[in-house]
């Protein structure tokens, strides 16, 4: 499958994520390469006029920027906005709808929005779905001021950490923390590992997504198919 | 017990603490009135040439500037730095030295530099003990983005969350974050409420410490009192 191919199936299964919104809901918008596919069409149907009433609320700066530009209009968490549906890709599906995100930065803010939604649809192409999560990195999220303590910590417990840099700096999230990507054992559970990273003071989230996702749709050379998770 | 004895108490607690403090030593410095006599204490120590060769991480910018003022040298925590001893006050010590701190805000960066310290010396005067820990409220720090969001949940959940504010607007931490203080339901245990929390993205870090404190000194009208966890 070649990258102009993983392009066009990003773009199908947003447009079949598309098909699930209705006039005046409020949507949560994810981040990155699948989820501005979307974005870029939810803005074309508001355009049209074939949707109207849609409001939105953002995962990142950058889609933030993206749904202004087509005129979507744009909640603040303030006004605390029940959200009907949330949107956004994975770098890693597997069969019980458990996700990897984070490898754009915005894991914080996804978390957040995707457990204030009733419902999560996550779009994919194929090259997403893995039998068992930890192919690529975990991302971490934490505390600059707790940084250099965690890093060694997690070196020691063998998940070695790598702080994640943009330009030869460290990358700095939406909420002002560095990232840790880290890697999962083979021999370890990620639920496991995510669950000990919580007692260290100063991690703030994981791109471990366990329960957020209510559906999938991936995208495959033969068509869309599509993941519910089990009541 | 009067308000000047209670403040007698503290000082005789932080002055206990300052006896297990070497030169040469990396100190942590705690957060609030009982750690800012310990600051103090420890500034004359270095004053009089009693002490030479301390170095100090510092737990909020309040007890920066008290340090920097002593000519107490700091630590970043860029450089790693490995502490000998952490002394800081608490709001609630139980019996098996669990602690609620916070109250003063600074509970984010109290617990980073605690976990990295290899001791950690809690002072307090006597009014700080309980059977029970939960008799205050319990500090939970929060992503300003998540905050409307959980705020809602944790009323949900029985908790009563209230912003804390200053001067009619949401406190700020060092961190940039909100504080929601809550109330642990009499029929619930603290560590299974601190549990659910961490399931809500944007819940940072809150101010129950179940395993920091290696010992406390409880200051009482009869002197001072020594605990020790078990190890």
């Amino acid at each position: 499958v070649g990258s102009d191919n993983i392009a066009a199936l990003k773009i199908e299964a947003a447009a079949q994520a598309l098909t699930s919104v209705r006039s005046g809901m409020t949507l949560g918008l994810g981040t990155g390469s699948t989820a501005r596919e979307f974005v870029r069409l939810l803005g074309e149907k508001l355009m049209t006029g074939e949707l109207s009433g849609i409001s939105a609320v953002c995962t990142s700066i950058v889609t933030q920027t993206q749904a202004e530009s087509l005129g979507i209009p744009i909640l603040q968490p303030d006004s605390k906005p029940s959200i009907d549906l949330a949107v956004d890709g994975a770098d890693e599906i597997d069969p019980d709808l458990r996700l990897i995100k984070g490898l754009g930065g915005a894991l914080l803010r996804e978390k957040i929005v995707e457990q204030a939604s009733r419902r999560f649809i996550v779009i994919a192409d194929e090259s997403k779905l893995v039998a068992r999560l930890g192919r690529g990195r975990l991302p971490v999220e934490v505390v600059r001021f707790a940084s250099p303590w965690i890093e060694e910590r997690l070196r020691d417990a063998g998940l070695d950490p790598v702080l994640r840099t943009r330009d030869g700096v460290p990358f700095l999230s939406d909420e002002g923390n560095w990232i840790l990507d880290i890697r999962i054992p083979p021999d370890r559970d990620i639920a496991d590992v995510v669950s000990d990273l919580g007692r260290h003071a100063g991690v703030v989230e994981t791109g471990f997504f366990p329960r957020e996702a209510t559906e999938a749709l991936v995208a495959a050379t033969g068509g869309v198919r599509r993941f519910v998770r089990p009541a």
